[in-house]
C-alpha cells in the first residue's frame, strides 16, 4: 500500500494514473477474427469455438431442454436472491421511464421528444471461473423494461460445452430471447455481422477481457453501438473519523479482489483511520479465497491523506471513480459537489457490493475516468431519443422568415426555398 | 433519379445501401497530426494552420474586440433571426431537464439517479463556404442549459484569419466560455491533449469533413467522448396524394444541395406524386446557386414506389432515416410505429429546414443508419446520470442475505464478507 500525506495539486495526476493498456498486438488478432465470422458466418464461429473452448457444436443455441435443467438446478436460495435483486433493480430501472416532452416552441410549432427501444440488442457475458449472472440481471431487466424486441445473450461454453446454469436462468427469467454458446472476439464479430443462427444486433453490451473489449471496439467501426468503453474495476473510499475500519477494509478488498489491476483508493481527512484501515486489511486478506489477486492489487493501491473535506473533494473529481464510498459527517457536501464519478455509496451501511448485486442501481459504470463523460448503464442506454414536430400554416409563418433569412446567410438557397414556397403557397391560398 | 417500383424486401437492403467510406489513408495523417500535438502543443497547431489555412497567429483565441467587432457587423436581420431560433431551441431543450429518479427499492433502500453536467465539452463548427452558425446554437444552447463550466469552440480561420462574423456573434450569444481561431485535425488533437492556449475537454461535439470525422472517431482512443458518428446528411420523404409536389421537391433538393454524397430518397404509394415530384425536381433544380451539387446527389436519389403503408413503413425503418418526412392521409400510422428514424417532421408545413434552423429541435442527428441505436443531440448529451444509494441497517438487513448468496455463488468471497461483517456488527449492537 502506498500512503501519500497531502499531496500537492500538481502531482495528484501523476498519483492517480490509471495504468495504461496496451491493444495493438490483439488488434490484429481481434481483425482476423471479425474479418473470417463477416465471410464465413457460422462455419468461422464454430471453429474458434473450438479453438478457445475446445468444444464443437451442430448448433450453439441454448435449447429450451437445457434451459429447464439449468432452471432445476439453480438451488432455491439463489433463485430467491436473484429474484430479489431482479425486483429491486426493476424498481429502480421502471422509475426512468420518461414522459414524451411535448413543447410549443411559439405559436403553431409543436416539437416533442420520445424515446423509443433499440430494436435489437445482445449481452456479453464472460464465462470463466465467476459466472457473472449478476450482470445478466443488470443487462436484461432494463433492456425488458425498454422494450428491445430483440435480447440476445452470447456467453462461452465450459470444456463440457455448458454455460454455468444460473446465467441461464437469470437470462430465462429476465426474457431474453435468445442464448448463444458463443463468447470471445468470435461472438462479438457474429452479433456484429450476423451469422446464419447468431442475430445482428444494434448495441451491444457486457463486460470481458481485453480480446472482448477490444472486438467491441472495433464493432463500433462496422455501426454497432455499446454500452462504453471498458477499463479495470475502481473504487475510491471518502472516510474520515466517523467511518468503521473494518468496513472501509472490507470494501476496499472487494474491490482488490476483482482482478490484480483493479484500481483501489482511499482518501481520508485522518491519519487514524488510515492506519486502522491498514490495519484491517491485513487482518481480512489472510482468509480470503482470492488472496493472491486481492494481495497484488493492494499492493498497488493508494491511502492518501488530505488536511480538508474541500481539497478531498477535488481530488476526487479530478479522478472521477466508477464507485464512490463516502464515510463522512459531511457526507452531504461531497453528494451534492461530486461532479465525476459513476455511482456513489453513502453511509457505513452502503458497501459496494449492494450495488453490485442487489439494491437495484445498475452495476454497469464507467472506469477509467470515463465517469467525467459517460453515464454508467440505465434505462435510456436500451433507448434513443427521436424528435417529431408538426408545423401549422400559422407556425411556418411563425418562424419562416427567420428559417429564410438564416439559410441565405448559411449560402443554403434550397433550404431557404423549401420555406419561401411554402409562404407564398399559404398568401396565395387567402 | 432512380425510379423503383414494388422492390421486394430481399433487395431493400441493397436499394436502400449507403455508399461505404474509406478512410484508411486519412487515418494514417490523423494519426501523425494528434502525435505531434500531444508533444509539442501550440507550436504543432500552430504549424498546421499555417499549413492548412494560411495563417499563423501569435494568440489563435478570439479576443474580446474581435467579437465586439463581429456583434456589429452582423445585420439586424439576421441577429433577430438568430435570437428567434435561439429561443425555441432554449424552449425545447429547458423542458428536457429530468428530475431526479428517487426510489426506496424495498425498506430502507434509498437509490437515486441524478444527472450532473459534463464539466468541460468541446465544439467543432466547420470553416468553408456555409458559416454554420445554426450549429453553434444547436450545441452551446443545450450545454448551457445542462451547466457545462466549459465550452470551448474551435473553428478554423479564413485566409486573412478570421471567423465568420454569425458564428462570433452566435457562440457570444449562447455563452461559449472561448472561441479558438484553429481547425481540422489540430482543433480536434487540441481539445484532446489539451494544449498550453487550447484546453482539454471530456466530450466533442459537432460536424466535420472526413478528416474531423477521423479525427474525432480517433480522440475516443485517448478518454473523449463524441457526440456520435457521421456520415452524409439524409432525407426520406413519404408522400401520398396528400403531399404537395412542389413543396416535396423542395424538400428534397435541400437535401441534396448539402453535398453530392447526400441521401435523398422518396418514398410513395402513388405513382402520379412520383412523377408530379419528379418534373418539379427539375424546374426547380435549374435555378439553385448549389445546383451542381445538388445535381449529382439527386442523380444518386431514390424514388421508390410501394403499393401500401405497411411496406413502406417496414422499408423505412430498415434505413432508418436520420430526417423523416411524413405526408400521408394516415400519418398516425407512420408517427406511432416508426422505429427508427432521428428527426420526424409531420405535414405539409413541416420542411426539414424548419428543424434545420428554428422550430427548436435539434438538427445534430445520427445518419448512416445510427438512428437505429443513437439519439440526436439533446439536453442528455451534455450530462451524464449519476447513481447514488443510502442504505440504513434496515436496509442492509433486507437485501444482506441474497447478496452474500449471489457473491458466494459467483466466487468473490470479499463481496459477501463486505455484507457478512456489518450484518453481524448490527447483530452485535443489539
Amino acid at each position: 500500500m502506498n500512503k501519500i500525506f497531502n499531496p500537492k495539486p500538481e502531482t495528484w495526476s501523476a498519483i492517480l494514473n490509471r495504468p495504461t493498456q496496451t491493444v495493438e498486438d490483439i488488434e490484429l488478432t481481434v481483425k482476423e477474427i471479425f474479418s473470417e465470422v463477416q465471410k464465413k458466418g457460422d462455419e468461422a464461429v464454430a471453429k474458434y469455438t473450438s479453438l478457445f473452448d475446445g468444444v464443437r457444436f451442430e448448433n450453439s443455441e441454448v435449447s429450451i431442454v437445457e434451459i429447464e435443467c439449468a432452471v432445476e438446478s439453480v438451488s432455491p436460495e439463489l433463485k430467491a436472491a436473484i429474484q430479489l435483486a431482479k425486483s429491486n433493480i426493476e424498481n429502480f430501472h421502471s422509475a426512468q421511464k420518461t414522459d414524451k416532452v411535448i413543447v410549443e416552441t411559439i405559436e403553431g410549432v409543436n416539437c416533442w421528444q420520445e424515446k423509443r427501444p433499440i430494436q435489437k440488442i445482445g449481452l456479453y457475458i464472460p464465462g470463466g471461473t465467476a459466472p457473472l449472472f449478476s450482470t445478466v440481471l443488470m443487462l436484461a431487466v432494463p433492456a425488458n423494461i425498454a422494450g428491445c424486441n430483440e435480447i440476445v445473450l452470447c456467453s462461452p461454453p465450459d470444456k463440457n460445452g455448458n454455460i454455468n446454469p444460473a446465467i441461464l436462468y437469470a437470462a430465462h427469467l429476465c426474457g431474453v430471447t435468445k442464448i448463444i454458446k458463443v463468447g470471445g472476439i468470435q461472438a462479438i464479430a457474429a452479433m456484429t455481422f450476423g451469422t446464419q443462427s447468431i442475430p445482428k444486433v444494434y448495441k451491444i453490451f457486457g463486460p470481458g477481457n481485453q480480446f472482448v473489449t477490444v472486438a467491441k471496439q472495433l464493432a463500433t467501426q462496422f455501426g454497432v453501438a455499446i454500452d462504453m468503453p471498458a477499463g479495470p474495476s475502481e473504487l475510491l473510499i471518502l472516510a474520515d473519523d466517523t467511518a468503521v475500519p473494518a468496513f472501509v477494509a472490507s470494501d476496499l478488498l472487494s474491490q482488490a479482489e476483482h482482478g490484480v489491476d483493479s484500481q483501489v483508493i482511499l482518501v481520508s481527512t485522518s491519519k487514524a483511520m488510515i492506519e486502522a484501515v491498514e490495519n484491517e486489511i491485513q487482518t481480512q486478506l489472510e482468509v480470503l479465497p482470492r488472496k493472491a489477486i486481492a494481495e497484488k492489487a493492494i499492493a498497488n493501491s493508494k491511502l492518501i491523506y488530505v488536511d480538508n473535506d474541500e481539497t478531498a473533494l477535488k481530488l476526487i473529481d479530478e479522478y472521477g471513480p466508477e464507485h464512490f464510498i463516502i464515510c463522512s459527517k459531511n457526507e452531504d457536501y461531497f453528494v451534492n459537489n461530486i461532479g465525476n464519478a459513476g455511482s456513489i455509496f453513502i453511509g457505513n451501511y452502503s458497501p459496494e457490493s449492494a450495488g453490485d448485486y442487489a439494491s437495484g442501481t445498475n452495476h454497469t459504470l464507467p472506469t477509467n475516468g470515463y465517469a467525467k463523460n459517460y453515464s454508467g448503464v440505465n434505462l435510456d442506454s436500451f433507448m434513443k431519443s427521436m424528435t417529431f414536430q408538426k408545423i401549422s400554416e400559422k407556425g411556418i409563418q411563425n418562424i419562416g422568415k427567420a428559417i429564410e433569412i438564416m439559410a441565405e446567410a448559411e449560402g443554403l438557397q434550397a433550404h431557404k426555398n423549401a420555406v419561401t414556397l411554402r409562404l407564398k403557397a399559404i398568401e396565395n391560398g387567402k
